[in-house]
């Protein structure tokens, strides 16, 4: 077991290990009593099952439709790109057809998928600090160059300072909005705004909305897909794993030009060869029937992000700051000396409490990295995020 | 829509389109007559959904485990693995512990994953001619240097040629058996030569036996796993699709060292986060309930084989030859003298039979690809296999 193995990339080796797993390990011989349980606060993810009838949706393909046990087509179920065409051209007020959208097995294989047309190895890729993992991920084992784009103390990039960046083996900028892990919602302008730096260099935008289902804002967060001609830059992805509670089932989105997606279908032919088919018709039914479950599920998150900010002040008087809060995430800065990774661990032992820390989210060595921690809040209710905070404000210094 | 798209990843731009979909396209604008429809032996896949016990094993599943829509561990359902593991160390007389087992979204998957921790840009892998596409294709998007291995007239590579072909590049060695697109059943000392060849260079062995459910023979095919240490060298891949009809579903399983696991799960966290849960709980299902069904479908599977190969007498005096069958596949040499690319386009128009071309399987020029065809009959019964005889024998010159 402990050999070295080889062959082994060094593209897969310099890359680290998931995060969330290394996370969980901490909690290993660690007991938390009844009295005072682990909160876990460091997986965005929805912990209940999707609501009973889109369930029953998903029993009655598995019972009674023979299409959804075979394979489908590479981009998707026709019915659902279709779907997503038409809701996304209502939401943003722009044109998007059922040929501009192609269904993933989650938005991480998007993410992937698009990557993988766009970057290789000695290309380079503008990334927001602090930034999704799994983005990083995914560049660093592809041999493409991760470019650190550091943001301000309201975690927003700045295009003039991306501009700098951008160098002749530059591809693509990724935008994560409203941000995981900053919780951040960019601004609509502050998006077209990158939109014309990447269309002026010949450069890709991805725009990341996973969690746009819970943005704070009503009507469109940005305007990019009212220009008729955006998919000569935009591509721009979505995961039915949060509004619908189907993680389980990997279920995700790409949108973008028609010829991108036939370089796109390359990828998802060979490292998947189709979407799950339960996952893509519980999504359709989804998207169908839950509007309006959607929006409660929206404001009870908006809720909690209101208990957030509102309870901050507990820890706030201890040099604790709140550098963004928004979606599924709070972004903190603490005010230990110590670097944020030990302090995690030691949140586990000494208040029960699992985050993920700043350094899961940043490049080595990050200033900012060493002192924040991210906070997937969606979990816990207003009682819990009121324990939470308790166990914060009695935290001692190490 | 046919304005270029930049940024393009060359290595993406230089890999083909997907095979079966570019095949599919063949039909369009071709009718076929209802007293003589399409025969359509393209593609390797059941057309007939799972058996009743299992849609309601995943759709109790589905209704009453809500553990079966949440995110499940990076490498699989703990369940699943540990069957794998006690079903692959029964069947092949060796040890096999559930650490060293990955599931993953389909087979396919199980291979990117793999490759991508064992091969990057610049590196060499070898691949026996004809290969797999999905193979060849994974490894030109990740600029991975494909080293074609021909093989004699029997189909088989021999592994003397093969030392010759090992650079300080080369990273791996890639078998399947039975094979995909050959149809030969590669025999156990064969495997074991390469194995050796692998071991002696510090090179990995990848077994792809997605069809092994299927194989003629008695007993385990090959001895590899019985050596302690297989796991220095050997990968051993699989799928559930075809034996319990679940190509829609995704699930494939990749066996190995738990050190090369740990590098597999970063590639599987980023791109997959986990395989789908109702996939896994349909697979464990089918093996742990539909041993003796399998059997039976096994059994057709083979009579099928017999009537391919009994019934091709029928075309033999023309000068087509049966290079290989076994599995899902025969592999035919055919006897005019045009390309089998455009041979396959005509035999869709003058015989409505739709196959895919050697070209497909083969590096661009090869000879062998010129003159041969894959024919995936597992889905025709054995009139249909007696029908399409009757098309082939009628075909004429071009």
């Amino acid at each position: 077991m402990t050999r070295p193995i080889q062959p082994l990339s060094p593209a897969m080796a310099a890359t680290a290990l998931p995060p969330v797993m290394e996370a969980r390990r901490w909690l290993e011989g660690v007991t938390f009593p009844p009295e005072r349980p682990l909160i876990n606060v460091s997986q965005a993810a929805p912990v209940d099952p999707p609501p009973a009838p889109l369930r029953q949706a998903m029993a009655d393909a598995v019972l009674h439709e023979d299409a959804a046990h075979l394979y489908g087509p590479v981009l998707g179920l026709p019915d659902l790109r279709e779907e997503v065409a038409q809701q996304f051209s209502a939401a943003y007020g722009g044109t998007v057809t059922a040929a501009q959208v192609a269904i993933t097995q989650g938005c991480n294989q998007a993410f992937c998928a698009v990557m993988a047309t766009l970057a290789g190895p000695g290309d380079e890729v503008l990334l927001p600090v602090p930034w999704y993992f799994n983005h990083e991920m995914w560049l660093r084992m592809s041999g493409v160059g991760v470019v650190p784009l550091d943001t301000g103390a309201d975690l927003l990039p700045d295009p003039d300072h991306a501009a700098t960046l951008i160098t002749p083996r530059t591809r693509a900028i990724v935008l994560v909005t409203p941000n995981n892990p900053g919780g951040v919602e960019y601004p609509a302008a502050l998006v077209a705004a990158f939109r014309d730096l990447a269309r002026a260099r010949g450069l890709a935008l991805i725009i990341d909305e996973t969690y746009r289902d819970f943005d704070s804002r009503s009507g469109a967060p940005h305007d990019l897909l009212a220009d008729p001609d955006w998919d000569d830059t935009v591509i721009q992805l979505y995961s039915f794993s949060k509004a619908y509670r189907l993680t389980g089932h990997r279920v995700g989105a790409l949108i973008g030009s028609v010829a991108r997606l036939a370089q796109v279908e390359k990828f998802l032919d060979t490292v998947a060869i189709c979407p799950g088919q339960i996952g893509q018709r519980g999504a359709l039914w989804g998207m169908r029937h839950l509007g309006q479950w959607l929006a409660g599920e929206r404001a009870e998150i908006l809720e909690r992000r209101a208990a957030i900010e509102s309870g901050f002040h507990r820890i706030a008087a201890q040099g604790w700051q709140l550098m963004g809060c928004g979606a599924y995430f709070a972004y903190l800065a603490h005010p230990f000396a110590e670097n944020s990774a030990g302090l995690a661990q030691r949140l586990v032992r000494e208040a029960g409490v699992l985050v993920l820390p700043g350094t899961m989210f940043t490049p080595e060595g990050s200033e900012l990295g060493a002192r924040s921690l991210r906070l997937a809040f969606a979990n816990i209710d207003r009682a819990g995020i009121d324990t939470m905070f308790g166990r914060l404000e009695g935290l001692p210094p190490a």
